[in-house]
């Protein structure tokens, strides 16, 4: 047994509480090396009544098995150890380590322990995040509603973009567009920043407490809220909190006065006279007009609070993507979510992380984040080709048990977005490839997000070319795309199991990817043929079932060979309660 | 090479910021297996920059060696990976696993990251821990200096406790013995609660404004504080906050006015009337008297800083021990040290811990915790010899490579409590032992803390005989030890670089514990023989040292002969400047 393998933390994603009353426990040991682990459990302070229960073997990565299981300790207190089964060798894992006998006397010296299941300790996720398709708007670009708040010198819409280039897209246009995103499907909106700044982007904030005159003001984000809310839409705004932009007043007033200034704490500035090329002063990157905030200072702690809880206040907003948000403090970030879910309890809060963030997804920072490593792992198997269905089932599984599974079910899945290439330009324009990641992304655990015009088939390079205009000319489109995607939304939102089902993959389906997802007696089999040649698999299901994609209806007792055509995909729904 | 052996994670006890300016880094790998790791770093926005350092293996435990090495940022944004070389093989390690090659273009992909190191997450410690020796005080049964205040009924002073036995001991005793506290070398008290409360332990609190007027009150409080501060003495109270006693009175109003008294929801109450036998309310353990708060409720949250801000406003106490802190929520933690912090700044924050107490050091809850783990390994190796030399480092190496330094560094180290046997006991009253455990703590990282009476001979089992009454009859003391404990006192407040100084094995030391500590100029060679046989090891050492126990000099150019006689101890302590 490779005894180096095995690991296990408690209070970590190895052992955490998913809810009031459960914990889930995982085991990772080396891939293939271990028959069965015992998780043996009780009460620290009666642990005559301990418990054993047999793990199950859950997923795999390149190199791990993870063995996963869930308790209900009546007490909420949970001490616990493994024992595990090797070919010729039995071996308990405890706090201390790999022991090859148990001192039942002396265990409490060995157990791993959660505790106590603290209520406050519990990260809990808004439900209805679960229940959401979000659509991500960069504003500048997607529709011009109001043409009398267009910047002065507008590229003509259609046209390709440059870094500085500004098109008059506002939040009137968002509004003007609503019937468009209900006939799509969506149901929640996050909006890039939308408070004054010079840029297009608008990621170096001039006023944080207004909306940019280019885009509107807060009687017209107001409007847009509550239409959203009339149709059921909830909506999320970018908080640029990193780092403001070069006009903010409080660093006008540091290039102003100096050392005098009562800002001179809210940056961290280096050389006095303040210089700019280089700058004498954190930024953003190296980036002279993106200032750091110090959020070491009280003072711009509580500013950027209260420019959090104003937006929830004032507009009703239903949460915040966080920019940058890997390169804020901790401490920082708890106090927002303090804030934040004060203001509104079910407040949805997501970061902008590519890394493994689960320092951040512990329930006292972030509910979620932009799920880029999904997004990598989508763009090698679907459109690169460059990982086989193995290795993409093996990336997939250590991004699931990178976090804890509440986590998981609120991910806020993505396959581009404004700061990446175009998922169909990464594609070479195979449309079909792009339908099928779109399959695999809303039929998967977590928040799928659309970025605007991937339903309809815009294409774009890297930063600026992934932020073109919106194409509003239907004759444009591919609306063959547009109706697959206006199809994965409907058939997300009307099967809970899509939305809140368990997710384990179907093994020994070579070049087909294949999972199935349970919730309570509703069951999904989803198959997606990546290739270009078609399949024929046999998949080991009984009862009636339903490919929501084209309406077949199946039945099977035992085998049920179906046919997966070249780029397409099977949503077999049980068919029984319908 | 056993690739399933390799870890690291960023932000945890493999990285994290030990200052302003500096990381630390480690990097676990299967004991033997590598030759030579790098560390490839640099700033994200700016890799071609990238350096490259080896790491140093600075420790191993029973399965796996640990390299380590501390980078400074320039920019304080940390991007790395690990090159890893072993004897054919050459391996990268980044977040996404171990990769045969790396692709320096899509680096950004792969590289670990500290994205940003804040000055707000960085775990701050209190300095003077680290020049402070502890002296932990059972009030109950130190001295009885005031009789007025007496309990009804008193167990003669001298007699051997039992679970309900009162002697008198007092806040009063406490001032009266300063003197002795002075002469011993202590210059920190640590003192079990001291609040209103029935018991002798008073771990059921009844008033948490008030100290038990069996022990004195607020003024005596202030009294013994002020007396210990002119004397340099620190003093740290004990806070009871994962529960109250029965009398408390938020409690005793649910008892009689059960679901429609106010304080309904402060505790866990599963069923209405309330029942004590068993206990229809969680607990501390299934203790009736001992009913858990309900730290999810903001108003037990506020009364319980009040209370911790109360006794630093009133009685200027300098920090606080939490009894059974791992039972209490992260998050009443974390508002706790917020607190505590904001009342006195360097105030020390010290865990009950029993566990690997990671998920609660890492910088937002507590500074330290009871060093249980490390009393455990000194008892195996001292006490009951049932562990080797090798197998008592690989221990040692364990518990540190558990914490960050900083933590380590101000560690309460002990080797027992109110709530253990005594060491003595458990050695079989072997002096010499407890003599050579004592050079261990007092030598080694941390604070050391000595509990009533360990430094005269005080024997005990379990709880409630670790109990006892302070021995003041000189007669009955062992002064021997009391000496060697003054001498070692002494020791580590005269030589900084016991206090601050960097720690390092010396190898090759069979049936010798050995290590050298440095700091700045200062290097001390510590060798302990605790076995009943005289030993003679060889230092490679050159220059002038002083064996600061017993006053011999020795000067080397190279190897240096040393005896080592049997259960005896030499502090070899560089000469050069003094």
């Amino acid at each position: 047994m490779n005894l180096q393998a095995i690991y296990h933390k408690p209070k970590s994603n190895f052992c955490y509480a998913y809810n009031e009353n459960v914990i889930h426990i995982r085991l990772r040991a080396e891939k293939g090396d271990i028959k069965k682990v015992f998780l043996v459990y009780g009460d620290k302070y009666n642990w005559n009544e301990k418990q054993e229960l047999v793990m199950k073997l859950t997923c795999s990565d390149d190199l791990y098995d993870y063995f996963t299981i869930e308790v209900t300790p009546k007490s909420k207190r949970l001490a616990y150890y493994f024992k595990i089964e090797g070919d010729n060798e039995t071996f308990y894992f405890t706090e201390w380590g790999l022991i090859n006998d148990i001192n039942e006397k002396e265990v409490y010296l060995h157990f791993f322990q959660y505790p106590y299941l603290n209520k406050e300790d519990i990260h809990i996720v808004p439900e209805w995040v679960k229940d959401t398709v979000f659509y991500q708007i960069f504003p500048e670009r997607f529709f011009n509603g109001d043409t009398s708040n267009d910047p002065d010198k507008l590229t003509k819409w259609g046209e390709l973009p440059t870094s500085d280039s500004f098109y008059g897209g506002d939040l009137k246009g968002i509004i003007n567009k609503l019937d468009y995103l209900e006939e799509l499907g969506i149901n929640g909106i996050y909006l890039t920043p939308i408070f004054e700044a010079p840029t297009n982007h608008k990621y170096d904030t001039k006023d944080y407490f207004k909306v940019d005159s280019h885009f509107g003001d807060l009687e017209i984000l107001k409007e847009l809220v509550s239409k959203c809310h009339e149709r059921g839409i909830k909506v999320i705004l970018d908080a640029v909190f990193n780092h403001c932009g070069y006009f903010f007043e409080p660093f006008q007033d540091v290039i102003k006065r100096g050392e005098k200034s009562p800002y001179y704490d809210w940056f961290h500035i280096h050389k006095w006279p303040i210089e700019t090329n280089p700058p004498s002063y954190d930024t953003f990157a190296f980036t002279y007009y993106m200032p750091k905030l110090n959020t070491a200072n009280p003072e711009v702690r509580d500013y950027l609070l209260k420019v959090a809880r104003y937006w929830i206040d004032e507009a009703d907003i239903d949460g915040w993507r966080l920019d940058v948000s890997d390169e804020v403090s901790h401490a920082f970030w708890r106090e927002f979510r303090r804030v934040v879910k004060e203001a509104k309890e079910d407040a949805y809060i997501i970061g902008e992380l590519w890394l493994d963030a689960y320092p951040w997804l512990k329930g006292d920072q972030f509910d979620a984040v932009m799920n880029y490593p999904l997004m990598r792992a989508l763009l090698q198997y679907f459109a690169y080709e460059n990982i086989s269905n193995n290795q993409f089932k093996e990336l997939i599984n250590k991004i699931i048990m990178r976090n804890t599974m509440q986590v998981n079910e609120v991910m806020f899945n993505l396959i581009e977005s404004h700061d990446t290439s175009r998922f169909l330009t990464e594609c070479n324009k195979n449309v079909k490839k792009l339908m099928m990641a779109a399959t695999f992304l809303f039929t998967y655990i977590g928040t799928p997000c659309i970025y605007y015009g991937t339903e309809i088939g815009m294409e774009g390079g890297y930063d600026p070319d992934c932020r073109r205009p919106m194409e509003w000319d239907k004759r444009a489109w591919n609306l063959e795309l547009f109706n697959y995607y206006k199809k994965l939304i409907k058939i997300r939102k009307q099967n809970k199991v899509l939305r809140r089902g368990s997710f384990e993959w179907i093994n020994d389906l070579e070049e087909i990817i294949g999972f199935i997802r349970k919730y309570e007696e509703e069951k999904v089999f989803v198959l997606i043929n990546n290739y270009n040649f078609d399949k024929k698999v046999t998949l080991k299901i009984d009862g009636k079932y339903i490919d929501v994609l084209t309406g077949e209806i199946f039945k099977s007792d035992n085998n049920l060979d179906i046919d997966i055509p070249m780029y397409s995909a099977r949503i077999l729904i049980s068919y029984n309660n319908k």
